[in-house]
């Protein structure tokens, strides 16, 4: 994809000779955040290594692998009988207890269990941040972000474009970040200017500007003035390939994912700078070289999805350049087969 | 929902005590145009009243009445017979010639059979316009528009918001056509700037193009100027409930839709006016103008979740005001269970 100057002054996307050839779709980076089909639930493979994370009263919240159940019953077998039944036969692990602050009580213990004897590396990153699972609108049980993967719950995150347009040229340029290269996930992966998870008890833009100023030292005032929600991505994130994962290990865990998208047109005097040593740097990317780093894989997957998300709301990707378009808008905002916040 | 000031001087929309009390949610906007439940296939109503237009390969294309089946066998039984195998236990109905033009010719006579002696009243608003059929990318049948709802088939079309925001007071007010008496549907209502399907063989920008001059005399300039494709929303129209619906009428067909979605920023010495007759007259409104008249229902369906969408993407519906956001993102971009166009 080449950017070339419209008639009208304006940047806009064009297919070369190479796209064609090589059959080129933004539907690559959906398939590497989210590539299950439809009908993923069908398969064998699933259908053995998948077991249903269940309310006490058979609400289904989330994908939870039988390794990981494994996992937990050889670490901290205790705590695991005191908190959920698990049903062979349906492939659910329900929660036992009906009482909110009980559950809660409970799976901090398995978390901080897990943490200490596990050795599985995702519940090593130990965050002090908790996500609630969300049914009928309420938080049903708070869970430590570490072992959200392992319990295969849906977490929530925010995920903000921060951009300069050039008022003469109409040129658009992209604050992208560099992860720091001691994170423990993605380290020196490109990354929207500011993102952050949805740690309970924060609200949706509450979390907007505590992680603005934690991630890139852009005060209330510089956001408020100039951020826009502009919608929301979901997807099931997912590694392997259904018809051949064993979902024998941390990788192939299945997560529900939502990020909540916001855009910051900044003017050029604003200037993100590191704050909390998560990233290492902020650059300004042209519209070319946030292409050229898409397709090259060097943004961390979910936001090289939240990229493309702008590129579309801005028409930069159009039914015009994008032979799956529709499919691809469609695929960025799969309904999600268990309750959510909103 | 009031439009109030922020401390910045944007329009913000924001929830009043009766909002809270009556529970509104903009997802009564959605419900107007697709009430439908993720698991509509299953209900008993459904699986009686509607068979599975069918390529002659028995790829799935569209929901069509068994009502709409009785009329076509009593208005044109011969051509019906030519054109389609009807399969009683499998509820399909399969087109039989594996021939494109064919297909064409036999559909056309049907049409027009249909036009001259059906009793239906969608069909008499012949429109000398042709629908395709995409199965693999690829235009399958062509069908007068008339007849899309009869058969059930996937519709296309193009809708953009047009919309002037004042440089300094930051109000946006948006260009809101009222639909002439003399529409075949939908008269009086309002509308979105420029709307209209996607007719075979015009591609979907020329379609912008084609319409903005037709509806709202807008020249190819001005538009290249000031366009943005910015997305698509997808849904099945259905006016029904499924619980109760018998699919003995026209008004209970269910009809996939795909419209793609454009913004249009005009500066205010850019005035729409109606050309061909469509329109009744183009107005200036306001944020609140229209968010009033969005829950007055006095929009046409689709194009209520148009100027959603807008009030999503622009920030104005946030998920701080909309108890259901995540919700109506995923809801409006629903993924169709046939082919489609891209």
């Amino acid at each position: 994809m080449k950017v070339e100057k419209s008639s009208k002054g304006l940047e806009v996307l064009v297919r070369t000779q190479e796209d064609d050839l090589e059959g080129f779709s933004f539907l690559e980076i959906m398939d590497r955040v989210d590539p299950l089909p439809l009908d993923f639930e069908n398969y064998k493979n699933f259908k053995e290594g998948i077991y249903y994370m269940c309310t006490h009263d058979g609400t289904k919240i989330g994908f939870v692998l039988k390794f990981a159940i494994n996992e937990m019953e050889t670490v901290c077998s205790e705590i695991f009988e005191e908190t959920f039944q698990l049903d062979e036969s349906r492939h659910e692990l329900r929660f036992k207890s009906e009482d909110f602050d009980h559950r809660n009580n409970l799976i901090d213990q398995l978390a901080r269990k897990m943490y200490l004897e596990s050795s599985l590396s995702g519940v090593k990153g130990w965050r002090n941040e908790k996500y609630a699972v969300w049914v009928n609108k309420k938080p049903y049980v708070l869970v430590e972000r570490a072992v959200a993967g392992v319990l295969g719950i849906i977490t929530y995150g925010i995920h903000i474009n921060g951009y300069v347009l050039d008022p003469k040229s109409k040129k658009v340029q992209f604050w992208v970040p560099r992860r720091s290269k001691t994170k423990q996930t993605w380290p020196l992966m490109l990354d929207n200017i500011i993102a952050g998870g949805l740690g309970y008890p924060y609200g949706i833009y509450e979390t907007v500007l505590k992680e603005s100023m934690e991630e890139a030292n852009l005060e209330k005032s510089v956001i408020e003035d100039n951020i826009k929600a502009t919608g929301s991505v979901s997807y099931l994130y997912f590694t392997g390939d259904i018809s051949v994962t064993k979902f024998n290990k941390e990788s192939d865990f299945i997560v529900g994912e939502v990020q909540y998208v916001y855009d910051l047109k900044l003017s050029e005097d604003i200037i993100p700078k590191p704050n909390d040593g998560e990233v290492e740097s902020f650059n300004l990317f042209s519209l070319q070289e946030t292409i050229n780093a898409l397709r090259k894989k060097e943004f961390k997957p979910n936001c090289a999805l939240v990229m493309v998300d702008f590129l579309i709301r801005h028409g930069y990707i159009t039914p015009e350049n994008e032979p799956n378009y529709l499919e691809l808008v469609t695929r960025m905002h799969r309904r999600l087969p268990f309750p959510t916040l909103n």
